[in-house]
């Protein structure tokens, strides 16, 4: 596995190509296979020529554009240094004793309850499930577990499962009577959805407490490297607390601008051309990854996670693509995949037509 | 003072001209005069677009630079959001129980502390000593207080004061031996300052771990919006531990772009003129508070503390000039200062001139 030097903490995400500089093509990290829009770039440029000065320390023009989007209270957002901020953010403000994680799930949940020493348990998704959430039985693992925070990723990462929204509201309403707070991080959801359906906003638009929403601009505009992520939070003295542990300044000039641009007009039409090619392409390369013998996983987000199914691969497959240039994303660190899955993102089709092409090769080698 | 309104955090801070629309001069925040010079601003934009990926979680070029430019390991240095990220990152992994600042500093230092439930005691420099650091009587205080941590910024916000480097390590002498963790904080000594003589640095290169010396391209480079500090700390086990408690991608493309850039071939023809010009004008806005009789705190840095003396104030001036659309500091919610202290920044000679022009309408109307 990825090795860090003694001072560092191993990194295991996807989009490493700091350290794996012949990557031409990175399906490691699932950002919008449009990349960044023009409306967004220029905007970001725009906020560069502002940054002599300090960022708004309360994100107002942000603020009050992402709160008439959504039709919420403009308190009730939270603004951070890219979603993975806010993570760690909300867990320090919780700071739980216990917690409850899917495995598999986004490797920073762990990562933030471990540092503010919190214990984690892990409630397993069947594989033979294709990892699916079966409310019924994760209802009663909280029973037993009794923690004081859970997380939900939907769609969730890395198996790309989308929980349908009845679903995760009687979870949440479990939650709720219990006092469990819950993160819901639907990231992914902009990309997945069309309608609010599988969203919980209106029980945040409704005042629930126990609810901390969260999405970033990261993967629905390709802007990972400006780092923004927001949040919605009705718990008033609970966001004070988040804001207390933080500095005033966390979120940048050009992502503040970025962001403001991402809830102008262009957005919809960017979007819903990003969903109709990810809708196209995942099924692309699912029938690419059958036809080459892979199972692939159900997914209704933009990645797939697959696997070798004739035998054990142990990451052969992430060093083949390697040596190829390609960067994919091996799933071994996390709690209940192995070194057999792999999770890729969808890009274009060219793209996905090479990746196909270098994967035939690799098999017909063999 | 400055209301936050219910649902946020009160801000005090300099460079609010998000909530005062009409600023045309803002002498509020301590940046240097020259403003941002284009080759940090390229190669901000050039991060833009480059920001479709996640930033490099290990800064690792803007690393090897820092490193060499400083004659430092590369392990020892860590990089924050802004200074201020890392002031509440190194905090968190210390956790005092107990803190030492003097009064007045940099309010975030408390709010940093306070986040954390630490015990914060004041030690009080005296208005009748221009505020500067006594080290023997302030090494008394550290002797009966019994820190775990202390902060010392050098120049110090918001007197401007200069402590020598030979004052500052007889301190820091003291807090190794005692296992005190010393924050020196040299945010402004870019600008104030042509050698090393008056840095730490050297302490930090030996490897002394009870040292976390903290830099920031803020002030230096004019760069506040785009957010990016760096610190030096030996101790690999606690630099570990900030990591642990952070997300990976803390710091943005732009930003690490600018950084590399800052320490670059034009890097010292910038700074040197802007130490020129802050020198000239510093004494110029002197000169000019003086003749309306205000007495002007002695200061190395690119700011001024001063006071008027014929009788208090109260905060009119601030008010006065502020409907006049230039924003300054007012130092009423510092530990140690009072509603009658005020603090500018030296900007260039146009908005110095017309900045003690409109001081002396106001003088003159009275």
């Amino acid at each position: 596995m990825e090795q860090g030097s003694q001072w560092e903490k191993a990194y295991t995400h996807g989009g490493d190509v700091y350290r794996n500089e012949k990557i031409r093509m990175d399906f490691s990290i699932n950002i919008n296979p449009l990349g960044m829009p023009d409306f967004i770039k220029q905007a970001a440029m725009d906020g560069v020529e502002e940054s002599a000065r300090y960022p708004d320390s309360r994100c107002r023009r942000l603020r009050r554009l992402a709160a008439g989007f959504y039709g919420v209270q403009e308190e009730t957002l939270v603004f951070g240094n890219g979603a993975a901020e806010l993570i760690f953010g909300i867990v320090r403000a919780v700071s739980p004793r216990r917690a409850v994680l899917t495995a598999p799930s986004f490797t920073e949940y762990e990562a933030a309850l471990s540092s503010v020493g919190a214990e984690v348990l892990f409630f397993p998704l069947k594989e033979e499930e294709d990892f699916s959430l079966p409310a019924d039985r994760y209802l009663d693992f909280l029973k037993s577990a009794r923690p004081d925070m859970i997380f939900l990723c939907n769609p969730a990462n890395p198996t790309g499962r989308l929980t349908p929204g009845e679903e995760i509201r009687r979870i949440l309403e479990f939650c709720t009577v219990q006092g469990i707070l819950a993160v819901v991080d639907e990231c992914f959801l902009d990309l997945a959805e069309e309608d609010e359906r599988d969203s919980v906003l209106d029980l945040v638009r409704a005042g629930e407490k126990k609810v901390f929403l969260l999405k970033a601009f990261t993967k629905s505009f390709a802007m990972a490297g400006l780092r923004l992520g927001y949040g919605f939070l009705a718990d008033g003295e609970l966001r004070l607390k988040m804001q207390s542990q933080s500095q005033p300044w966390n979120v940048s000039i050009p992502a503040q601008e970025a962001g403001c641009a991402a809830f102008g007009a262009e957005r919809e039409p960017y979007l819903r051309e990003a969903r109709r090619l990810i809708g196209q392409e995942r099924e692309y390369l699912r029938e690419g990854l059958q036809r080459l013998g892979f199972y692939v996983f159900p997914s209704e987000a933009n990645f797939l996670l697959f696997k070798r199914t004739d035998r054990g691969d142990g990451g052969e497959l992430y060093e083949s693509l390697l040596s190829r240039g390609i960067l994919i994303r091996r799933c071994g660190d996390y709690q209940g995949l192995s070194g057999d899955h792999y999770r890729i993102c969808v890009k274009k089709r060219e793209e996905n037509r090479a990746f196909l092409e270098n994967l035939g090769e690799i098999y017909k080698k063999r």
